[in-house]
């Protein structure tokens, strides 16, 4: 049994609180958050008691932490939670700052903790049984993919202001799927942005349509497509192409009635938003973290690949700014 | 190169020589109309003369006669046909009576002429590929069908009256189908019928919704949905089940342009009926004629196919008349 | 809260626990087996207290018992249950003799307790979407409804035996779907029924492949067709046409990943049998039985729904023993 | 009636051979073609004579020349023709060098001949389709274009060297089309290339793998995604969204045929190549050239299509060879 502090009661907190209801081997024990409102209401709609955040990093009877707060928080909790020796699940990202988590995989690896990035895509039934056919070999050898997101609508300002940009804050999880299909590095990163859904955003520094052209040492390429809107749902799909055919993954709709009338055929929107598209997927990357602790096996994806999107979330930023193809650095 | 009169010059028979100005191995000589008329209007569209019915029928430079003209006229047009020794394409049905079925068949075997019925939905590409399926073992041994024919308006109530009935004018053509697909003769036939359109339709003694269940000596089932409205464009579909699986044909829609907006994903209507649904099947049956023809085979189907579908058609009025399964005489 | 007995450890007793665990407002208090060791198996699997039946049906603590029991005990456990003022949630059929189903309804209208027939189906979210779409009057009046089912295989031929056949074994479902979308009570059904798949389920006096057609006093007409084999996956769909259009459920596939080959495009089988098909669809309906039992509303499906269904289905079973449409007993 | 004569009887002279009997208004006179056999051929073919160029150029009874040879040709037959005074209908590209096609246009401009560049993709109907939606503001304001070609397999090796390179040859289709939609000039271009099929087509000097995006004054972005190789048909699809939502065309298959198996759903490959899948637009824009002859109005697409799609594909090429983004020379 694995026992688990979450740090951080807001949103995305309260889904990890939910999915540990549905693991067997994990227990929570504890939440804590800077909020005390926030803190006790999650305790109480999970049964747990509330810490202060020092205590669940150092509590005895917490094996793990899962690290929900935001993101300038997480340098600081990564610190605390590896000289506990805790294993730690932490958001993405790790840090807005490259450098700072190259320290945070420091101090992991001399504590020698587990640490898992909580890139949930990967664990979508859906794409992960598309990776598994890249893996197999169905498709040959990858040639090419195309990920398209489109959020349904921008967040608030305030938030766009702190999330370190487009590239960083949404594309990063199509840069780390990408990563996870590809077989290979990218090296190279083109971008396009532009602002054509709100003048505010551009005034904050950052785009909300972009597009991406990655490529490999080998030559495979990669687009990515990104908006932050759609009127029809959360428009999440991904596509790869190999030597021997094609695999891809759709939208997930709300239901499936069709219906047909003077109009023609209809179906529903796909899911309104991440939180109901990738529901399974968020309880599978927990499960895999439980799992991976218990038998002492490393969780994936890892630190180095939080940081590795990161690189190329950094790269593509610049690519945006100065109009030209960055390197990737390794 | 057969030499081809066609008599009846309305859409249907529009339609035939329409067909046959894409068919290399055959000419277009003459066409023949009760209406004066409606004969040079076809003939000045085709570039062809107007003759006489009895001239095209007689004629030295004429091959072969396509009849298109009302059903009570076939029985003329057929032994007129037989004993000039022309080979004949005649539309569907071939009489309202299949005892007049059988003297026209029975003029056509004297006579020794090819003889071709109109049933152009085999020819249909899509039917035609999943027909092909079942005879290439695809889905194992046939076990189920289900076909819906839903037409987008009920036809003028004049045409009603003189149609025979739904089971005779609309459903042959799935009665058809189902012998096409099934690899066995239906034996028993359960026919509903409604009305829930028009209540003329009623008072002409017809029905408007309509479901028939064949079962044939093995056990084989088919279920066939009859109904004179749809909103959605002509729907026209076949399931054919099978130990091994199973293989269907779904609606054509007008184009492939899919759309998404705040009320879900919508994609066209239906075609609007059969002319457009079927243009290439009418094509192929035509081609199919003449290469048989040319070739000295017999084209398929045949007068027997003919009386066949009308024997289960008939079989079909019966049930709903009498409320009651009938046996299909063969 | 809701205390709630489960009567009956097997495969269905066992979803009925898990779906109680995800309901705030009920908790499972024990459980009861004829097998013991069944009992001791789900006790500890879901961390309540083993009972007996008798324990169960009359203890103070317990508010509710879900009766999942082989069908032959259904009816003492319903009058034992209604005799001591528990809400009842029955697995259906209730019984497989309408007679017997009739006294116990008088037992439970006589003790005045919530009844609730497990007609899961209609609260799987793709149908109930489409049975709002009709109630909402998307498709104007319903003229036609064709529902399928086909299972991957057969069941074992003990089971067979006792089902009280296909019609009202696994078409009973299907008839609860045609009375839940027709919006009216069927009057007439014919029903054809063949031994395609296994003899011994012949010899067992069964069939393993159906077709029915049920007419309505308005003249709506349902067609079903029900098979014992898929090589696909569970083949579960339905589909209504109005005097307005169309609304349909097609399958629901094991996940969405499409691929394309040389061989064309693929897309999954279809999930694997009804309770991943109708997973969400379980915890739904035991969620509706809770609400209703702790807001004192009648839950629905009730014993009438389930008495309704078991007639159409012995009017199916005795039309195809008699080879003649039956008139269905109100 | 438009008198027309085709210079060029490969295949895709035979193309325009065969829409032109199609057309009521238009009759093929003559065929030209540098091999006497390849025009005796197709003038046997399509029942026309066969004459030199120059007198298929000159002639008195021809009003308008079809230029189907090849690329290297186009600049002296529309010198030619334009001196003539023949309305013009030209393959693409007009030429390889952008400055030659300007000669072109300029001996257009002063012949004042109609003259219609053979961009056939504008004339698909579903293509059509989808641009009438956008022109008639269905999803509100563009903001990105998804276009993905992928042929069967790459060109001869031979093709490959005289053709101006992938850009050039295969992707102008798809920049003609994003101009098409976009509603707007693109003015920047980024292309990556890749050789992952065949490395003769490197040591040729070109790729045969590639991804470009396309940016407008507005910031409106197109990627397009380009290869020599798919095993499922040709691949060819356009997606397209605004403000209020997206429009899509997805591939036409060979035909409806959907199966099931144990393997789960089948649909068939694509339709093989761009002969088949442009088939009724060969046959559009050939109407849509001589019906604006007819009535005296410019066809569309002109010449100055021609020359702007291909400077994007010399940017595109330019782009590849510098690995940057290049400005595009209005």
């Amino acid at each position: 049994m694995i026992r688990i502090g979450i740090i951080g009661c807001g949103r995305i907190g309260q889904v990890h609180a939910n999915s540990l209801q549905g693991i067997e081997n994990a227990s929570l024990v504890a939440v804590a958050d800077a909020s005390s409102e926030a803190a006790h209401a999650c305790a109480r709609r999970f049964g747990v008691t509330v810490r202060d955040v020092s205590d669940v990093l150092s509590a005895k009877d917490i094996d793990a932490v899962v690290i929900a707060t935001s993101t300038a928080t997480h340098f600081d909790m990564i610190h605390g939670a590896a000289s506990a020796r805790k294993a730690i699940f932490c958001e993405k990202p790790i840090d807005l700052s490259s450098d700072r988590v190259r320290l945070c995989i420091k101090a992991i690896e001399e504590a020698g903790v587990p640490f898992m990035t909580a890139f949930n895509q990967r664990f979508d039934p859906h794409f992960g049984a598309l990776r598994q056919g890249v893996v197999d070999g169905e498709i040959g050898d990858v040639e090419t993919i195309s990920i398209t997101s489109r959020d349904p609508a921008p967040p608030p300002l305030s938030y766009v202001k702190g999330s370190g940009g487009l590239f960083r804050d949404m594309m990063i999880h199509d840069l780390d799927m990408a990563r996870f299909i590809l077989g290979e590095e990218p090296t190279t990163v083109y971008a396009a942005g532009s602002n054509l859904i709100d003048p505010a955003i551009r005034e904050a520094g950052d785009v909300d349509t972009a597009a991406v052209i990655l490529t490999t040492g080998s030559g495979r390429i990669c687009q990515i497509t990104n908006s932050r809107r759609t009127t029809y749902g959360y428009d999440k799909r991904l596509e790869v192409h190999g030597s021997k055919g094609m695999l891809r993954v759709s939208n997930v709709l709300e239901n499936l009635v069709e219906s047909a009338s003077s109009t023609g055929f209809k179906t529903p929107r796909a899911q309104p938003f991440f939180l109901e598209r990738f529901g399974a997927a968020y309880l599978a990357e927990m499960k895999h973290f439980v799992d991976a602790i218990s038998s002492g096996k490393k969780p994936k994806p890892d630190a180095q690949d939080g940081l590795r999107a990161q690189l190329i979330a950094d790269a593509a930023t610049r690519s945006w700014q100065e109009s030209r193809p960055i390197q990737i650095n390794a």
